[in-house]
């Protein structure tokens, strides 16, 4: 596997991608305050962060919107409430679920929308559904990626026969999606490999986003990097469902590109972020998350252990054993 | 760098050495009640450990023995007192730090003790120091070990130079020790490297501890074994210093040979270590760890802004780069 770049330059090619919100909302359901938003936005500029991914762009017709924070939904009046003018250069992502969004009402043309990228979510077996929607979204004028989940319980050939299919479509990124937190870098390596062939051969960017659960996202994110993956997943203080994600502030601190500026996410961490932790919102690694991840199950028993305040962390692994 | 053993199989030569009294020590002043230890060590010897690591031997001309528990200092009826008859296969460690040990006063003869091995603590340029100490522990029986600290510091030559020496000497280990966690994998693997070639060429094992600073104490362990590395530290919970060690639960999940059982491990977790935890005990990643990490500064002043309690990271930044 060929490295690209070294420790003491940079790429010009890479892409931090602010998912606090989006992977964050999972675990508050997206109520957020406007504030919290409004600061996250303010600090992602002044960071330097490519782009900001602020929410789902979930079907109104399948979820209930009194059950969920606006991040939900992402109606493009609450959006211009955040970025104002946009007079910086940061842009604007939302994701899109495959079979939870109703494209063809809820997308409006580039035109209109302050939205710059969306990011197809799918499972492999879903692939064309997440092409069709993406090669839509693109006529409409939006930088599109396809975002393949849980790709550590994909099979080898149909990475391949999914990878083949997106590198003839329109879309222009494809991200590695660790849903369970369960690749190690020597795993995960070898499937970035593959998708940075394809990107090379079809011209397209390729991404990660990385689950804590192993203490493995801030690892899996430079060590994909290295071999050509550039657009980088990341959340303040790690937000996000389960163990979280890749911490922004140690992307930041490690990227050698002198436009990042990790000072102003630590002030966010220190006035915004500290805060909802002590308001008791819960995230981050811990032996439950762990234990999922290194079993390769999705994380929602250890969500619930979690939740519930369970302490018997080894009942809970002989559960999850059963459940293999 | 050659690749030695695959994701799916094992390589017998690897061992664990658990760190959890040696590094958590420094977290509380050595003060474990014996209950703590006992069960510690029993949990080690369920769960397949091999090697368990006790504390310091350290001089008590130099150390209050009312200042610390009695794992700083290791007397063998200490020892002995937890280990009973021995009637297994783990093995005891200590270690003795260059100058602060008295080691031909305190270290006695292998077949009157209840220690296996012992560890030699230095900076590289102690080097030299180091190996008069531990060909004397080798000479009394011990299997010894130099641990170089700091690696992050050091200059390639003096590496070079070190290593050169070491080989010549009669000791049986070396370990890479990452006392910042300001390595990243990209850096570590090219460290570990130069040991293992090291290694292969003189007959000596070569071991790895890592902090986890930047989250990347298990990486960056997992990482090195691959390259050659076979002795691997880690405790339970990660409890050590500033931002802790490898966790041995995750390593143990990791590391195929059917030898090794987790289960152990988590029940200690759930009924000695978390109430420590809610005792108030704290360690383990956090912002502050990850600057000095990412900064390669000593933990010490992030240990301080801990206890401290401040939460002015921002500013805390600001005092680090001021140190740079």
């Amino acid at each position: 596997m060929e490295q690209r770049g070294n420790i003491v330059s940079f790429r010009p090619d890479v892409r931090v991608v602010d998912c606090t919100i989006r992977d964050g909302g999972l675990v508050n359901d997206f109520f957020f305050t406007d504030e919290f938003v409004k600061k996250l936005y303010a600090a992602n500029v002044a960071a330097g962060v490519d782009y900001m991914e602020i929410g789902y762009k979930a079907s109104k017709d399948l979820f209930d919107e009194s059950k969920f924070g606006k991040w939900k939904f992402c109606d493009e009046e609450n959006i211009w409430a955040i970025v104002g003018d946009k007079n910086n250069d940061m842009k604007i992502s939302v994701m899109a679920d495959v079979g939870r969004t109703d494209y063809k009402r809820d997308i409006v043309e580039k035109s209109e929308s302050a939205i710059d990228m969306i990011r197809v979510a799918t499972y492999i077996n879903t692939v064309p559904a997440a092409i069709e929607m993406a090669e839509y979204c693109k006529k409409k004028g939006y930088e599109t990626s396809i975002n393949i989940m849980a790709i550590s319980n994909a099979n080898d050939n149909d990475i391949t026969d999914a990878l083949e299919i997106i590198g003839h479509s329109g879309v222009d990124r494809v991200v590695v999606v660790d849903s369970y937190g369960a690749l190690v870098p020597e795993q995960i390596r070898k499937i970035a490999a593959r998708y940075v062939e394809m990107g090379d051969k079809f011209h397209k960017q390729i991404g990660i986003h990385a689950h804590n659960n192993q203490q493995l996202a801030f690892a899996n994110t430079i060590e994909t990097l290295r071999l050509g993956v550039s657009f980088l997943d990341a959340s303040v203080g790690g937000l996000g469902r389960g163990a979280g994600n890749c911490p922004s502030e140690l992307l930041l601190r490690f990227l050698k590109n002198p436009k990042y500026h990790v000072i102003h996410l630590l002030d966010f961490i220190e006035n915004y972020l500290e805060p909802l932790k002590s308001e008791g919102l819960t995230w981050g690694y811990g032996v439950p998350y762990m234990l999922t991840g290194s079993l390769n199950q999705h994380p929602r028993d250890a969500i619930s252990f979690t939740k519930a305040h369970r302490k018997d962390i080894k009942n809970f692994y002989v559960e999850l054993l059963e459940k293999e």
